[in-house]
């Protein structure tokens, strides 16, 4: 608390990013990273635009990020005026927030859902209603018909993994032609259909997607959103009075080479999505109760114990997964996919936690 | 314009940063880009976090970017709760003037100034009076006596390069105890004397700097904010209710090894300084008269030539220069100090053009 505050400072309550640990060889499996490495191409990439002597570090990148959201225009079937490039999917949802969702109806978003979205409206001031998830922990796109408001939904959903199909995001479109529709995207690639393809159709439809998760790159931060060229504007004139230069040189380079092995990204995902499904049956096996996931993390519970208490033994034995103490949920552990190494390591903790 | 545009996308004036000219090898005078690279241990630095297979990628950075403040405070002599870490020092500005700027009273800045002041004053509805330079376009300290609100100077000022000496910096704390007071010093190691040194008598004092300019790493994207725990608590806040790791990790470990080349660094900055002083000579053998700047670059004007006309026939050259078209200073260009064979090149073409 400081007189020297502005108002807005006494009433944020930040967001917390999932632990860190600083230990050599943690297990991590709190944050949702990739457990695989990126792209070699992206390593060449990187050592390229470093050369010798780092001589191009001394002048500004792109401001607009120009090859790289060619690049990913290309990949998506789009025009470069349909794509926004930013410091990672977080720093384009507070844009998003701040230059898309701020209206006089206040917006809408689930419950149970990615908490940094309760901090961004906290941040830019925007009313917001929290419409609860049906008991399989589902959203029913039928209760976000049009009332006036926007609409903010991830697909696949987080924490839960579960997804809505294409038809049931195409509805919500249909019922809210008057309002920003932003589908976040953070968890398409491992299992969810894509609403890129229905950009060219519904001009308020918004959708954000970033390189931290399915491409690996959650250490060089790289978001996007794409959408109608007015949208996209909306976000350019806000970033433009924000930071011309949000990406730096070595980050584009990076997200360009991720977007050109599409043979590796691919990989990758299949490789995580068959982990995750042996994973959901191993802890079936224990008796959790696991949502389906189109994600690649798992959400579960078990009847017979305590979400927390496993979560603390879990740390002890240097396995980190995430536990949200909120209503609904706080029995519930949300676990990333991790190599096949540690989803057995995992269920080997599990199993001497709960079986003893 | 869209009417999915929240209120204030429509308000917006952006800030447009200087032209990135697609050229191969244009003389880049235009940017305030340091001429020389970073450390060789940058680039050692950033090889090594991204080793053979770049597998720390896929991990999210540290979002406190402890090392790298650690680095910092220790180099400043500072605790590492009085420094904040952000995406260049525009986006440290940003949350500046959202965390500690918008108060009941309008904040005061010159009214030549860092053009992108007013951008993000209009961005948060922050209030403020443009203060007149004076004749020769410097800050009269007295003209910013204490009135209740905060107080943002750059030192040395940009466009003009002018520095304001420590003691006016106290004079200007001592007669504003009760409002920030922020020091942007962008281009304080080019020959200024930085206020880092007062901020453990100045609980209101804030000072910005970046790696952009005499650390010759506009193209990783690192500023800081260094001040009282308080105002730094100010900044954490609304910067972890916006984006938790704005700062890759490879942007965190090129900002860390820029601190531990002192050597580089120093001789970088004399190498600037010495080409700036032999440019002003030569400029002002052409007749040009040049603000006495404290910075990486010069501010003149030519009594006999339009500063406009000088500006286009210097870029049919493929040398760029800035020209602001705004009151007072439409006359002048703001030029950035090149190598020395830069500026020779720049020095036959204004001959060529000045006396023809």
């Amino acid at each position: 608390m400081s007189r020297f505050w502005s108002d807005i400072v006494h009433r944020l309550t930040p967001y917390v990013p999932g632990e860190q640990p600083a230990l050599a060889h943690p297990i991590k499996l709190n944050t949702n990273e990739n457990p695989y490495p990126p792209s070699p191409r992206v390593v060449e990439a990187i050592r390229r635009e470093l050369g010798d002597t780092g001589e191009t570090l001394r002048k500004y990148p792109d401001p607009t990020a120009r090859a790289l959201r060619e690049t990913v225009a290309a990949h998506h079937g789009l025009r470069i005026e349909q794509v926004f490039a930013g410091n990672g999917s977080d720093e384009v949802l507070a844009h998003v927030f701040q230059a898309l969702l701020k209206h006089d109806k206040p917006i809408r978003f689930p419950d149970i859902t990615y908490s940094f979205y309760p901090v961004y409206a906290q941040l830019y001031g925007v009313a917001f209603d929290a419409i609860p998830l049906n008991a399989e922990f589902g959203i029913d796109i039928d209760d976000y018909r049009a009332d006036g408001g926007a609409v903010l939904l991830p697909n696949p959903n987080a924490p839960t993994g579960r997804a809505l199909s294409l038809a049931e995001i195409e509805a919500l479109l249909e019922t809210n032609p008057d309002s920003p529709v932003v589908i976040d995207e953070a968890y398409v690639d491992f299992g969810a259909e894509s609403a890129v393809k229905l950009i060219d159709q519904y001009p308020n439809l918004l959708v954000v997607q970033t390189l931290s998760k399915a491409r690996s790159l959650a250490g060089m931060r790289v978001g996007f959103a794409f959408g109608d060229a007015a949208l996209i504007e909306a976000l350019t004139r806000v970033k433009d009075s924000f930071n011309s230069y949000p990406l730096d040189r070595l980050a584009q380079a990076a997200g360009i080479a991720a977007y050109e092995d599409d043979v590796w990204f691919r990989e990758t995902c299949a490789k995580v999505i068959a982990c995750r499904d042996r994973l959901t049956g191993e802890l079936q096996a224990l008796g959790f109760e696991v949502v389906p996931s189109a994600a690649n993390f798992l959400f579960a519970r078990h009847p017979a114990h305590d979400a927390s208490t496993i979560a603390a033994s879990l740390k002890e034995r240097e396995i980190f997964v995430r536990h949200f103490k909120l209503p609904r949920i706080d029995q519930h552990l949300r676990i990333s996919i991790g190599t096949d190494a540690e989803c057995e390591a995992l269920i080997g903790a599990l199993r001497a936690v709960i079986v003893g």
